[in-house]
């Protein structure tokens, strides 16, 4: 039962989705891939032709898979509908629909059932919900879930290629501007302004992601809360976050605050994630950001209780939020589909 | 009425006193500073004579302020006593002596009246704990603090001069290993042991700070637990923490979720923080690391409640760990004693 599968994007999701479908050999006939513009690209050795999305006939396609677009509307909201009307189950990295009616968002891990119900479209949700929900979605089941309070430490590439590009260009000009210099007279600032980021991101932290949204949150912010009551279904889960990006290329990590609803035991948390589908639990062993790039695993460390508030933990999670926090996650909906 | 003025130290926090102490115009008689072994320092193009602690004699010296030592036992514990023998008061920015029973934990603008009380050594709190308290003061005291849940982002400078170089040195090494590659082929990690963290710290996150202490938390940890305690001199906060470095060179953030024991209105916690001293609020704008460093105040942004939970706000608050967190506050508390 082979599929025609299109990739819509090539940018840092696009990219990994059409290398995540070739290494877990997703049964494709026929894959044709679409940008903004017509062009040739290669990845891992290999050629594509990209199609320009805005003349293309969109025939014959089972799965189309929407790369996502970061701060701007996606792709999807121009086409998702005209691949949904030829035939296709369209399954979108953007989160233009994440919060629609009639349309899943998915994590296979915690509700894979709920694909069935889609209406030609699915969506995938956002990296930061991802992982986090990854993390705590058999601590949910076990032991019910109060609150969840997250600071994040975001990567750039979940701003974009582009972003990523920014940390790398700035970082050289850093280094480039102190060639000479003795360490105590680094000059680690950059001037001039349009960094990718507003504010410099090399050797910095910026305390934003999104735009703002309401009650002084961002819309990264609001897309934890509002995700993760939708994916678990339960809308009584008080969620609070603070989301920032830090100079790091790829994988976010995550300090997890959380308070169950039953008693839990610290070793009977351990238990539970030494056996949740997806999640890798190194116990004293630490996990970073660097190691989770290009893995699978959502990889937790840390697992500790707040000695001053029952039922309350810290866990601290990390993953490459361009596979299972996007493309990985995309292609496990797509497999759903088989 | 100037004074003998002895710095022990001339690594980050030793050089940065010294700066502070000019910079404050401190009435200074006689400066002397030592360290380990003897040599010349240049600081801001004046010269330094540093003796060699061990064989030298410590008579009328007024004030001696110890920098400290990350990570090892700080030459407080060989040398506080015996300045004090000689009649010196010693401010130690180590963790030595911190929570002792007759040693005053200050943070001027919070319980400078502590001071009087010294029986010879005042400590300096961890640059972790003082900016959080320092932002936390005006609100603990209108609004009481019944809860503190922090996650922070500490740069390496904290960990002390040769950490930072070691965080330049791995950025110079990633970029030198891909002067000639495509962005695409990033070789971002580095081989090799030795690292000055251990793992890497360039364009990476490693969170643990400290060695591993009680119940799952690092010294850093409890450090903040216990030192706030002191400091507001209330043991009933209830006060947890996850400690993360990030590849920052100076300027550590915090993520800091509060609540607070009385009723308390955004615009009226707003109202504190405008006229908290030592705090600078920026409301709607940000603050970044790379703007607080070599800036004296506390820097706070993205206040905000927590929606799901009455009396909850979040803050994110930043400032250079090496002056309003070590030398800065050392120097405020020497000019206590004039």
């Amino acid at each position: 039962m082979k599929k025609n599968v299109a990739v819509i994007g090539v940018g840092a999701v696009g990219v990994e989705i059409i290398k995540i479908l070739k290494e877990r050999k997703f049964p494709i006939n026929n894959l044709r891939v679409f940008a903004r513009s017509r062009r040739s690209i290669e990845i891992e050795g290999e050629d594509y032709e990209v199609e320009a999305i805005e003349d293309s006939d969109f025939s014959n396609i089972d799965i189309a898979l929407f790369a996502g677009t970061e701060g701007e509307k996606g792709a999807s909201v121009l086409y998702a509908d005209k691949f949904v009307k030829k035939g296709a189950v369209v399954i979108d990295n953007g989160s233009d629909f994440r919060l629609k009616k009639n349309v899943p968002l998915i994590v296979p891990e915690i509700n894979k059932g709920e694909v069935i119900r889609h209406k030609g479209i699915i969506a995938n949700p956002n990296c930061t919900t991802i992982q986090m929900v990854v993390a705590l979605a058999d601590i949910y089941r076990t032991f019910g879930l109060k609150e969840i309070i997250l600071s994040s430490y975001q990567a750039t590439s979940g701003a974009g290629r582009k972003a990523s590009l920014g940390l790398w260009e700035e970082t050289r000009e850093v280094v480039e501007n102190n060639k000479d210099k003795d360490f105590n007279c680094l000059a680690k600032k950059l001037s001039g302004p349009n960094r990718v980021f507003g504010p410099q991101i090399a050797f910095n932290v910026i305390p934003r992601i999104g735009s703002p949204a309401e009650d002084g949150y961002t819309g990264e912010e609001w897309k934890v809360v509002r995700e993760t009551h939708k994916i678990f279904n339960d809308r009584r889960i008080k969620i609070s976050a603070t989301c920032a990006r830090v100079p790091v290329f790829t994988s976010h990590c995550e300090s997890i605050h959380f308070t169950t609803k039953e008693n839990a035991s610290l070793s009977r948390i351990a238990g539970v994630l030494n056996n949740s589908a997806g999640v890798e639990y190194s116990g004293e062993s630490l996990c970073f950001p660097l190691d989770a790039e290009g893995k699978d695993p959502v990889y937790v460390c840390r697992l500790r209780p707040n000695l001053y508030r029952k039922k309350s933990f810290w866990m601290w999670c990390v993953a490459d939020n361009l596979r299972k926090g996007a493309a990985l996650n995309a292609v496990q909906i797509a497999e759903l589909l088989l």
